[in-house]
């Protein structure tokens, strides 16, 4: 999930400085109502790259009010606290209503090293996380505001950085102490970083991962969802808060240059028919072949179809459907949900159709539509989406507990390019029905969408249940990039 | 925790149909109102007891309107559900909002059949009750109100049932299928079941475990948890109550002549003063030695004491205390909060007093003030105080995974006793001090109190971290037993 982080965000010297006074000024304000106000805030800034952990800390002194702001740098334990409970040495160290306390490398750094140095198992990384869950929810439940920022440096970037400080000497210090270790052991750790991030990350308490390339990007944006989380909940009250905390994230009209994961999709990319042609025989004739053995062997699939509006949805999914035996395989439409389906739980009707051992079931649409279309439209609550992206979690880890393969598809065209298509559609007599005046409506929100994506990517993308962007513009180039990885998937399972 | 439901609860003849009568008109006034609702509501109807589950059944349809009360019996999972997620055969039966579905032997009896086959580990029942616990969560979240029952008969009572069976064939359909079987397994399998049962009552899905040795009183007890719990939330309102769902228990004073785990304490025990004398130099010797054991082993002990004003706890824990190396042994004792404490988690103030390995810590008066002063007097909001039970049991789960000896001590006296005690030190001049109007305030609520200790130890006695009930009214055989029951725990450890 760290790669939608891997986006190259940048910020120029003067939008820098424009930022940081306002900032400035917004964090002391904060700070100050704080001091007044019914609970506590805790501040967790943890991060592969150990030196932008340490620069976020020394701006958070110079941009806030330092006689407020606790730091605990935990080191590792005391032999004072290896003598008691794991969790004793965080206990004493919590902030009391009022107050910003700050950890540096808390109980999730604690739990990553020693995964990482084989201290502890995969089972009982697992239940790390489990108590991490727990400790922080009894937190949350009395109230207090727990903000939790991890840096995340790209593998080729730390690799940079680091033969530029061997280079030059005075460069040296820019680089963390412990940075060379973090590079050796970077592909392993990475993944049990991801796990600890992506499953302790609630509606209530969750991770922002911030891409630390460039350092102007990094401390304004971790200053900004810090002042951000603040006034949302200095806002909501005290009281009213506890019920329903939830952090608001930096607002993103605020940004409108930020760069999200649709970024990285290449949407040049292209195929020509007669290749198209060549490999689309040949794939469909692999997934014939591929879902006929995952009949035998009992192993389900699960392909959830998303995209914008005019994306090409119904195209790819027809040439996919086309070669597998009719009887093992579902098409799910997703319209809007009946009377009956919304007097359920939301995830009730997907739970309907999910897939026999050897069967395949096809969402278009899905449940994602809970983080896409009901939070922008504003007909889910933000609590309630929030918490969905645990909840989506929970419920495609039951697939893939039991051994079904759960691929995610997000296809993706330009605003230029669907206003093609839409007029297009307006000019085939038999594509009319397909476009209304609320496919322009749509339009609209696209920047409410791209971040709604992004986010929703950035939560939800797991080894077990992957999301695939794929550059749609091209139809045939999209079409034979989800068969591909269909097959990618069976072949792995099977 | 199932000892604290083996009461001899019962109920007379006239008792039980005058309750019955007003019972079914309640329950269907709220089930008509349920009808208008914006909730789903789901019962679970489980237990050891399989002939309770079937007659609870039976009762529920008798006196509720059937219409609207779908019955879900689980038995083994169908070739089709076998071919899914575990979860699927549930997800697919849960009630609509207005609707109760009621289940039998769902989630929680299929997880501990799995455990006491042995199909699934020691390790693979955590997990199990951890999905458990996010399945219900995110049900709660999104509004449902859940009641879980859980009959339980004691072993005594289900070998006399089996005998009585085998003696009058015409009694044989008393006995559930499968109650044989129970017999065989009971030792093994209750603990299994306790566990599950503690381990997911939270603050807002908890287990009622109802004593089914008397009939009238299981079913009286079964229809009345019920309705108080929908008459409750219907009163809260769904919108409100989403966020702070918590089914209220039967209101206490209704049942005045429940009995609670407190009767099973015999007041009549006494000690003469020489045995007492001779007991307490030998326990005294044995808890020198093995303290010193513990602080050469490096096994931390943490006693928490609590009773009744005037119980003794002084004169107790001075004697536990007198031959412990004064270097190794801390006493708290536990006062109204400050306004520093006050300003962090309740909690917090406990975890400051943590002994380190080897070293003891001694508290009067506990962290239980949030299940028992704060609960009665009001100072801590329901929800508080409910979610209080479990982030109690995962506090004490941490001493006790760090290789602490956890003990919990509940010195009982009758109310009589308690008077002449406190008749006694205004009698008594360097006594006075301890005695004040509040003392003879707080006998008002001897009987809130009394339903507070129960569901206390109900819901936090676990074989980590045991309650003991210490008969008190006799304070040298007081003492004995403590100073008994502490070298017997540390003996275990050792």
């Amino acid at each position: 999930m760290f790669e939608a982080a891997e986006l190259g965000q940048e910020i120029g010297k003067d939008e820098y400085e424009e930022r940081v006074e306002k900032l400035r000024v917004e964090l002391i304000n904060a700070q100050y109502d704080l001091r007044e106000a019914d609970f506590p805030v805790l501040i967790l800034l943890d991060g592969d790259d150990r030196q932008a952990v340490t620069d976020g800390l020394h701006e958070m002194h110079d941009w806030m009010d330092g006689r407020y702001l606790e730091t605990q740098a935990l080191g590792p334990p005391t032999e004072d606290e290896r003598e008691r409970p794991v969790v004793w040495r965080y206990w004493s160290r919590l902030p009391r209503k009022g107050c910003i306390a700050v950890f540096l490398d808390g109980w999730a750094l604690e739990g990553i090293r020693r995964r990482v140095l084989g201290e502890i198992d995969d089972a009982e990384y697992g239940r790390w996380i489990e108590h991490v869950l727990r400790f922080e929810q009894m937190l949350v439940d009395d109230g207090m505001l727990i903000v939790k920022l991890w840096f995340h440096l790209p593998k080729k970037e730390l690799k940079k950085r680091l033969k530029k400080a061997g280079k030059k000497k005075k460069q040296a210090w820019k680089v963390a102490e412990g940075a060379e270790r973090v590079y050796e052991l970077y592909d392993e750790a990475i993944p049990i970083a991801e796990r600890l991030v992506r499953d302790t990350s609630t509606g209530e308490s969750r991770w922002t991962v911030i891409e630390s390339t460039d350092w102007r990007y990094a401390s304004v944006t971790a200053a900004e969802t810090i002042r951000a989380a603040l006034t949302h909940r200095l806002a909501q009250g005290a009281q009213q808060a506890a019920a329903a905390a939830s952090p608001a994230p930096a607002d993103a009209s605020e940004r409108p240059d930020e760069k999200t994961v649709l970024d990285t999709v290449d949407l040049s990319s292209t195929l020509e028919r007669d290749d198209y042609r060549e490999q689309l025989a040949d794939l469909q004739a692999d997934v014939a072949r591929l879902t006929g053995k995952a009949l035998e062997k009992g192993v389900a699939s699960v392909l959830a179809f998303e995209g914008w509006d005019a994306a090409g949805k119904g195209g790819v999914i027809r040439r996919l459907v086309a070669p597998i035996d009719p009887r093992s395989v579902r098409l799910v439409p997703v319209a809007a949900p009946t009377e009956e389906e919304l007097a359920h739980h939301y995830l009730w009707r997907f739970w309907q159709h999910v897939p026999r051992n050897g069967r395949i079931a096809i969402f278009d649409r899905t449940w994602y539509g809970r983080v896409l279309v009901e939070r922008v439209e504003g007909f889910a609550r933000e609590d309630e989406w929030r918490r969905a992206y645990k909840e989506i979690r929970d419920f495609e880890e039951s697939l893939a507990e039991n051994g079904s393969l759960v691929l995610k598809f997000w296809l993706h065209i330009d605003p230029e390019e669907q206003l093609r298509r839409f007029q297009a559609r307006e000019d085939t007599p038999y594509k009319q029905y397909k476009i209304t005046e609320e496919d322009y409506r749509n339009r609209d929100r696209w920047g409410a969408y791209v971040e709604a994506v992004h986010e929703m990517v950035a939560r939800t993308h797991t080894d077990q249940a992957p999301w695939h962007l794929v550059p749609a513009n091209d139809k045939r180039f999209a079409r034979v990039a989800v068969l591909n990885h269909f097959c990618a998937g069976l072949k792995r399972l099977l």
